[in-house]
């Protein structure tokens, strides 16, 4: 019932063992140091996986979603800052791939397949401190940028700001080295320690016509439009990671650390009658999960394959089993990296164990949109038959 | 995202179409009368359904599993009761075929198929109030037995009893009008009203050795334990088509006959905020239970294609998710069918509607075996990777 | 923990066990019947309990409202139905209290109190069909009013209609048998079915201007404004009583009737180990409800006695007390009428016992106003410090 | 609706309010530190309010018990570990009164109060490790011994050992300056991190007999038998306290500095309906809590007014309550410091503001012993009219 990650190459897959590995090796520590994790950055840019889903005709390695997906899942059982940074990398190429032309994107993704170049973000469209001033062929980006993910350590940024005539949203897509960009280290929360969403300030940062995203444009057409989608599934495909991973965390403190309490019939903590229930609860909780997850991810592949053929409507398909994916994965996630500590016992709170981090990773980046007003787009599908209208976030 | 009913002919889809609208139409009036619905038990009987689960050799349509349930989930959108018997039918069918010798099932299948036989059910394992005697050739069945559904107006009878020597439980299968047995029309719960689970009466009901399904046996081979999952299936099929029924009725009363709250900021009822999110949350419910029974099934179907070579293990990952899908559906019919009435207002209570009834039949049916004890055996499957140990209930 | 009911006379609390005793003997076969139970109307008469909010100096018994609905609690408890006709008929005496003059009310008082009178309901406000039109010095109401409890079979009516030329609301208190009234014997409601809460019909009713509750008037003042709240607390009462009459009935039957699943570890359903987990949630959240509405009436009772004084601010603390009590015993007492029977096990579904009828009772009445409208409320005052603002449901 | 905290001397409330600021002001960078507050436990030492709950005539301050843990939840709403610790203290105080002699209590009383001296636990009865030998009229306390809350920086300790002859438990009460005695700086939790709840090391620590609690000795009578419900209660004042304290961090929050989200009707993020309904939500709960938690305290001061004439039923209604709202105020805590974040935003998690340590605080101490066994003890008195048997835990 585990996700099938067959779907890319072998060497992939067995990069992505070694790097979870590496990664649940020094998790914890990082954890409590936040910042930049350099060194694991390495270790991703060294095994390829930032090239998965680029087409294997620009060099990548031609992976659908469902198996890229599959990474950040992967990833998130160990580590969710990780995972989030390598989901929004690949995020930020679909996006050069969604809103920009052809001859922009294909040489990005050649280079950043020959290259293993990271992908930063500093998109966030709710924080409009960015602006844009537009010249002969030629804009400049002047203005501050707020949760800008894996900028820090990136190659390539993918930036946004109004235009100061227009007020309409550009994106960009430029070099993280380029002249006027200062990336804050000032990420500082209490989950996500290790994703760098700290601030950026633009200083009269030129940017060139052709690096800027205006053709088809930002969120132009239902092709265009996965593009939130992609990011929510993203999330989903973290929270249930995160899941899968407190999951195990607990299963095996249960079984090795935990005991009975002295008033239960059992002889061993894991066979106690309400140990077994909250357990039998989060089976039930996470197989839904990874059935919505899976079922959301095969679609958006499907709408993924028909390019600019996608319809509004089948791309609201989409944005249904995805938003439903994503509430099932925030709740279910929330309620394991909190409730199973019941059946781990006083003692899963030790300090060195740092197992309250899957909550506050959960807690911290579930936070990123409200689950309420997913609820309102599923309510209005489910009640009026109206599927979401397309935003940065839906 | 609905379940798939092309798998098996058109015409027998043409048939489950015009049979749910035949039921839906006196659905309510039926609720209300409870006792047999001949009229309706007749017009099953016309349609073919009966031979739908039969194999095409021996007269049947040879639909799967999924095909088979598919119709079960169809019809509890309308008629919960209806439901339930049609389901058993087909169990019991399986139930000879699991336990039973090829020159036994071979002609019961034939006969069915060709006759539209109904089958009964008189098996409660847990009513040992039936005894067996055995003589040279033949056994004596005597006693009573509870909770018969579907046995009034059915051609042949599944029916258990203890042996009075060993106290091992046998089962027969044997034509209802056989001497000795009386059904009392005694069922009167107040929800699944026309199921006719009442009790039977057996004195001194002659069974031949070739009538009792001796070979394998019940619950012998981990193929035979398929039995109880395909019963629970049956359950888990019910329950989320009882609660895409109520969702329906509840959808178009708040569309057509609700109004928004005077201190509501929308000008529909389908359009307030706490509507939308009710609606949401029962999206998300709906969803994760159709994709969890869906995967039960497929898994079903894999396992009974895989016949005697299924081995326990095998076997045990199908209890699991069919165990995983009762239990979710259980919760989340029973949400809606009582929650939705917060979104649908006072006047959905009007009795000429019956829409409680849902929630009776839903309340009553979840009760055949302890929800407790379902997530008992999910947890011991995901702490200790303990698969449910075969009973007449797992 | 339980209310006490010794704050009025030894007498009037022995009527109500055995008004009580008597409601329970009956119960199960007037919810089949529906329709207005007349004997127990009439043994409510002859207890004298229809004077018991009326101060002594009137004729009554000078119980306070915590005593009062005391007894809408206990009534409820066997019968909901009547409880809540009872309750009403002092709200509606407390109605012609706060909108009236003294010389209204105390005139009513006494010919309640001397003559047993029953008070019935006919002034949803959120009705607006009927219209009084204004003569010299009487006015004539015409038109239609739905959900009139307990009008029928009543000797008093509060009617309300809307003014023809202001539209403002107008609440007239008259004999029930007023030419050009007509009380249609339409309820039909699939709980709560001896409430009578049907529709009425006014042809040209003449409503003399000394029987319109002008002075001061509905939700005139802050005083006049605890009636809504009233209401509500009536509610809260009711719920509660429901929810401890479903406790009771699921204890008596799990303790006399069920057995433990056959893997249960216990040799009695009381102590396997789910079922007494079941019984502990049942019982923090019906002790939960117990205090709360004990609060709320205290408070009731106090801001009561300050008549006039009472300003808008007290008042909203009560509304607050209100609210909550209203909002947890809506929940408890769905929860338990629902999920008791997993503890009570599939025979307590048994028609005979009509044991659904507290979920039907519950579900019909909790639909009055939207739970989500209090839950709002309530977090204007939780986030914003802000008291709920009066209404006919505030 | 808040607690009465006037039952003690004004110049004790002075004491609370300054102290609550004074811990208030450091608290988030004592989360961080974890550690022994020094600081901040000779301000309490010099405030005179570790002698609160002494009586007058021993130079305390008289208070009751409900005054006593007012200060533990006022505490709590900034400083969980330290309100542990204090509440831990009086708890120690009253074992002295409730397991031993007077001759032994009195003096530790007076001498408590003239000297400020801070009781610490070493008492965990689960952890067996440590061993008495008895000799003449004295005794060997040796081995080890978790959890010992606020024993670092305590001029008393109670600590118990098995009886290596008869196994009983032993109870002595001990200068921590004993020679013999290591307390471990140990204590790393991710929550209640200023508990000190570490470990202790006994080597041949010689008790004298007078300083053993042999008379009543532990849990011996009903009197004796309240010293765990105090130990309960406590808890309860604490998750009451703690979620009273994020509910106003995160209310601040929300009005201060939230921004409604882009899809909100709403023009400030404390207006929107959802905000409004979990905030209802939260109101719900905590009131629930209130109520329940100051019942618990007000059946307690009565029972122990009763001293030795308490009876075990008495004493078993008290546990019922104690129980009741200790179940409640773990379940709206967890919820709460998890759940309202959902309305503060994403900035809430900013790292400086600490805002997850109510989280951690409550995940951590609420696992002191399980809920579901607490529940299973509610249940027994809920449907077989069973009061909690004794035990440390009970």
């Amino acid at each position: 019932m585990l996700a099938n990650t067959e779907s890319f190459s072998t060497t992939a897959s067995q990069s992505v063992q070694e790097l979870t590995q590496l990664l649940a090796a020094s998790a914890i520590e990082r954890d409590e140091q936040g910042g930049t994790p350099k060194a694991e950055r390495e270790a991703i840019r060294r095994s390829g996986l930032l090239a998965l889903s680029i087409p294997t005709q620009y060099g990548g390695q031609g992976a659908d979603w469902a198996a890229t997906l599959d990474v950040v899942r992967t990833f998130a059982r160990v580590d969710s800052s990780i995972a989030h940074v390598f989901g929004f990398h690949h995020l930020l190429l679909a996006t050069v791939r969604l809103f920009g032309r052809p001859e922009q994107w294909e040489r990005w993704f050649e280079q950043t397949a020959r290259k293993n170049w990271f992908w930063g973000n500093a998109l966030n469209p709710l924080d409009t401190r960015t602006v844009v001033q537009r010249f002969d062929d030629w804009y400049e980006f002047s203005g501050k940028k707020s949760f800008c993910s894996g900028a820090i350590d990136s190659e390539m940024l993918v930036a946004s700001g109004l235009d100061a005539q227009s007020h309409k949203l550009l994106i960009g897509a430029i070099p993280t080295s380029r002249s006027g960009i200062t990336l804050h280290h000032d990420w500082n929360s209490f989950g996500q320690r290790q994703t760098d969403s700290g601030s950026a300030l633009f200083e009269r940062v030129r940017v060139e016509e052709s690096e800027l995203l205006l053709e088809p444009g930002p969120l132009s057409t239902p092709f265009a439009c996965l593009r939130p989608l992609l990011a929510q599934l993203i999330f989903a495909h973290l929270f249930l990671g995160t899941g899968e991973g407190v999951f195990a965390e607990m299963k095996h403190y249960t079984r090795h650390e935990s005991r009975p309490w002295f008033r239960s019939p059992a002889h061993e903590a894991g066979k106690d009658p309400h140990t077994l229930r909250h357990y039998g609860e989060a089976w039930v909780g996470l197989e839904s999960v990874r059935l919505l997850v899976e079922q959301a991810v095969r679609l958006f592949d499907e709408a993924w394959s028909r390019g600019d053929a996608l319809d509004a409507n089948a791309r609201g398909r989409v944005a249904v089993a995805v938003a439903t994916a994503k509430v099932a994965a925030t709740r279910v996630g929330l309620d394991l990296s909190s409730g199973l500590f019941e059946v781990a016992g006083a003692r899963a709170t030790h300090g060195a164990l740092r197992l309250d981090r899957f909550w506050r990773n959960l807690r911290t980046q579930t936070l990123h949109d409200p689950v309420d007003y997913k609820l309102q787009e599923l309510g209005d599908w489910a009640v009026n038959d109206e599927i979401p209208a397309p935003s940065f976030y839906s």
